[in-house]
């Protein structure tokens, strides 16, 4: 774990630092050859939780970036709720981890572009914990083209 | 893995038999004081893959039996997909679990007692595969009967 060096952006909000933390795990995953989402959460300044997604590598659908980051950061406190916590993540959660959410009561879930298809927004917004604070769009641009361009280059 | 011994109960049906088994595993979390729910996936007669609720234990809140069970399976396939599989678990998955099917693109979904409060349904039915049939109700009474228990002792 690690606190971000606040150093080398002082043009960016906290915002858009964590979320390009996020988009550097997520452009791991596409080198690795994953659909490139990642996700870190934030407690207290500090990254408690990281993952990029890995459901190729692992054969296993439940490896999305924040699934992992989520096991992550309940372990790395010792607690499973996320309280004070933040989400950062590349991409809107989709269904399974907006539900995951939930059960974490996390504080708030950043995310960088919306999945209009299987965004958990377009099936029911009060998946969400009525706790979590939600916030789209943050460095949307960045986070669309890695996506775009992955899904390109398998055509 | 195990093949059901189909021998004991011959009055019951093929979903009865394995919701048994899913609710052997629910008695298990119950024994760990743990929210008493269970989770099988069987393929072609043989159960692939085995779960049951391990959120305190493990400080995680992904680690519910349907998601147990989901890695399990994949790992046993060495594949993501879940197709021509049959996931038995005694309670209705909650969105998070019926948002994991949805990706394992699994055949058929058979779930003991419906869960009115945070089970999929509520939310948008169309989160489950529209290739994953559903079926609820088997065994209903023992499921739900198990989760009666573990409140009452709770409070």
């Amino acid at each position: 774990m690690r606190i971000y060096n606040f150093e080398n952006d002082r043009s960016l909000s906290t915002d858009e630092l964590y979320m390009k933390e996020a988009l550097r795990l997520a452009q791991r995953a596409f080198e690795e050859d994953e659909v490139p989402i990642g996700a870190i959460i934030v407690s207290q300044g500090k990254i408690i939780g990281k993952g990029y997604n890995l459901t190729e590598r692992l054969n296993d659908v439940t490896a999305h970036a924040e699934m992992q980051a989520f096991t992550a950061a309940s372990n790395f406190i010792g607690g499973k709720y996320l309280k004070d916590c933040t989400l950062y993540v590349t991409i809107e959660p989709c269904v399974m981890c907006a539900g995951a959410s939930y059960w974490t009561q996390i504080s708030r879930i950043v995310y960088g572009a919306k999945d209009e298809k299987r965004g958990f927004a377009k099936f029911n917004e009060q998946i969400i914990h009525p706790k979590t604070e939600i916030f789209g769009g943050v460095m949307e641009g960045d986070c669309a083209a890695l996506i775009k361009s992955f899904f390109r280059n398998k055509r």
